[in-house]
């Protein structure tokens, strides 16, 4: 049973975890060299903005890096809304105690060694933890995980995390899938209201942060990352309520033996069965996806793209191998190719010349990413296809010296900005580099380029061409959901 | 019919193709710094080492960037063995019969504009290089195809390709396919015997080509790109012969209805139904990917692992969540991770402590790279698994600062280094990294140290598993296709 159902608190209070007045870290020591996670907190969250006040807890007392340590969280000046917990488990149910007298809201959790490990001990301290909680009324985010990163506020859990803010929300039982999770999204331009790492989820859980986020009026898109559910049914009951407004998308972890077998060891989480989740997730309108890549991927669709109306695409790029394997690849994921009619195939063919091929069928072969808007703009008048994909291979134009293929790329990410004005459709970027170190350098130059300016970036058509189709059904299932409902879209 | 049959040439007469004295590129002209095909080839070839007299034709005589240019191929003094032509497509009838002349034994057509273009024209055009060839004894290559890479000779098409020899071959029809396979595999150490980019394939084919391969000494496994094939029976006899002897990666392309006309508008091909394909390569004992970087993949498996015993995994590498994606990853490639025995759990648990969590089950959960040695010891003496896979996923350790990290990274590069040396097990590399700037930049330096080291390095849980899954696939096909035959193994 859920603390939740029991004692009635709605969603939005947790409202409150994202902007503590003050925070104290239990187990700061050492110094700014060496690692110490609680210190590493303080340090993070000064960096990060936080506007509060952070201060340390160790019974040595002290200072360390430039912040007053305290000997107990109920030495603490002033009143503290939220405690990070970075000492070894056996300490924490006294922890909890000192959080009780000094009327802490919420404390979350960094320690680990609770229910994951195999050890009846690590069970009992989490019973133990959660009977103070609930006897009390603190809040726990936890145990076992990074806890809470919120650009706004300054609330963060890795130097690494922009302090821009965005309108996509990631809640994740895994810290260092979150921590994945906002590098990949950022360096492709999606930036976080919020990210929620819960790990072992003891009191608040999934139900409580997806309901939360559902309502939230700063998150449009919500990712989530779950390798088990504390409360199955609520959860479901819930998720089926936020993909009306919202689209979610869940990674749903531990779904074969050796995952679920992973997932008990990671959080002690009882991974269920993979056919029920899948039953679930699809009644649910969730998008179910298996890797935080796709995560991103889908996230961009819906972030960085217009609504396509359709799995019509029309592929532009350079390359005749690439665009077959293109072709196969978008056809696998489920999008159209529809065939250019014969009066756009002459205009490009005029346009183009075939000198380099006969690509005009579409996919459309173009060596010359000058002509690229020309290119757009010869077919524009027919209206057979509902998405534009620009892709560009970097491992072409074998003959060509290094200078002239530099050349290319700059053309094309100028003739795909140059898209961006003058097309209606909705349309993405594909950039597949090999692993060679040139190309991979040139790839992260052009998706920093293109990213920065607005454009759903990926690295490869399989992997574009399947979020489109998984956002589009997603898009088709609420239609049909909403059917006779009052809910607002996007 | 293939001219091949007709005629009784032995597919080893090829070798001639990769060692030609002298080559003439009919086609040259402009200077250094602009753009043309022909002369790109003598500069490329020139670099790449080629001992062989380079010689350069264009109606207009003269010299260019050093290169004596002649006004037909009939005046170049001294035997031609080899032309290329980069040259418009009409006039490549009587740049054929100048070769007649003068005795040239194969002509490459660089030039494009043949039976992939939308004009009878085109079809019509390659007849009549056919019937000048056959009744002359001269060989295409091609025409719509970059032509020949041979490290060992100094044939090349790309200034990027390494003038290191190795020991996969690639054949293609697409000649991007074809660059992007060399940067691919040589990022990741592997090299080349030959790449073949036959394009339209009008003469020899893909059936001579493999066959030649797969009596080549210097080649060990062989890369197919194919999007239609000339001579389907004949391919399948040579194919099924061949993989008794050395692997045979295929990525057979137009296997949906948009990748089959994308197929015969690149190299006029005709893709032919896709069920009828994947069973002839699957009984043909073929190995079937659909990418180039799968292509990789497997070849690395092949020539960078001792042969694994079975698809039984250990999986070792830190993140918690990581490691409960992998496991799926593994689990849904094909991968067995069988349970570690308590005994070995203990040891672990000795080793690591819990305070980072529970992960000994298998996978491993290792946050501390400097005892990944003394953690694969520990479960040496359990003899339940085949295969080692040591994974590094970049975006973890969310607090740590950049310099531990970087430190982290490289106390695991070494790790696997020493393994190297200690280890009996097959075991491959696995790094993970965001699409971020600093992610990336690492993860090409720490697969260039391993690379270098012999490594079969991996971007991804999935296609290490994947590739390796397809790998052990292949060897079971032989030893059942070996039963009561005396062909050799690798």
């Amino acid at each position: 049973m859920c603390i939740k159902c029991e004692i009635g608190l709605a969603s939005l209070s947790l409202e409150y975890l994202f902007h503590p007045r003050s925070i104290a870290v239990a187990g700061v020591s050492g110094d700014s060299d060496s690692f110490n996670a609680g210190l590493r907190y303080l340090l993070i969250m000064a960096e990060s903005g936080f506007k509060g006040s952070l201060h340390g807890v160790n019974p040595s007392g002290n200072e360390v890096a430039g912040f007053k340590i305290y000997a107990s969280v109920r030495d603490v000046p002033g009143e503290v809304d939220y405690v990070i917990s970075a000492i070894p488990a056996r300490f924490t149910p006294q922890l909890m105690n000192d959080c009780v007298v000094k009327g802490v809201k919420a404390v979350q959790f960094f320690t680990a060694g609770f229910s994951e490990i195999e050890d009846a001990g690590g069970k009992k301290l989490e019973a133990e933890l959660l009977s103070i909680a609930r006897s009390n009324g603190i809040r726990i985010v936890g145990p076992n995980c990074l806890g809470l990163y919120c650009p706004e506020t300054g609330l963060s859990f890795s130097p690494q995390f922009p302090r821009q803010s965005g309108d996509f929300a990631f809640m994740a039982q895994s810290g260092g899938n979150s921590v994945n999770c906002v590098c990949e999204a950022s360096s492709r331009g999606i930036y976080f209201s919020k990210v929620i790492s819960f790990g072992n989820a003891i009191d608040l859980n999934e139900c409580d942060f997806l309901e939360y986020l559902a309502d939230d009026p700063k998150t449009r898109v919500i990712g989530v990352y779950l390798e088990g559910a504390r409360d199955g049914a609520r959860f479901a009951r819930i998720l089926r309520e936020t993909t009306k407004r919202k689209p979610v998308i869940v990674l749903k972890a531990g779904s074969t033996d050796a995952g679920v077998r992973a997932a008990a060891s990671h959080t002690g989480s009882m991974a269920g069965c993979n056919d029920m989740w899948e039953s679930m997730l699809r009644q649910a309108g969730a998008i179910r996806v298996h890797s935080i890549g796709e995560v991103v991927d889908v996230a961009s669709v819906f972030l960085r793209m217009s609504f396509p109306k359709g799995r019509r695409a029309l592929l532009i790029g350079p390359g005749g191998g690439a665009s077959v394997i293109a072709a196969d690849d978008c056809a696998r994921a489920g999008l159209v190719l529809p065939l250019l009619p014969a009066a756009s195939r002459e205009k490009l063919k005029q346009l183009i010349g075939t000198e380099t091929g006969g690509g005009f069928r579409n996919p459309i072969d173009l060596y010359r990413p000058d002509l690229l808007k020309q290119a757009v703009e010869a077919v524009g008048d027919w209206d057979e296809f509902d998405v534009l994909l620009a892709h560009l291979p970097f491992e072409l134009y074998g003959l060509m010296p290094d200078a002239t293929k530099d050349a290319i790329r700059s053309v094309f990410v100028q003739a795909v900005l140059s898209l961006n004005e003058s097309l209606f459709k909705p349309h993405a970027v594909v950039l597949h580099a090999s692993t060679a170190d040139k190309s991979r350098q040139q790839a992260m130059e052009l998706q920093a380029k293109l990213s920065q300016a607005g454009f759903a970036v990926f690295e490869s058509i399989g992997r574009a061409a399947s979020a489109m189709n998984k956002a589009i059904g997603y898009y088709e299932w609420r239609q049909r959901a909403m059917v006779g409902d009052n809910g607002r879209f996007l």
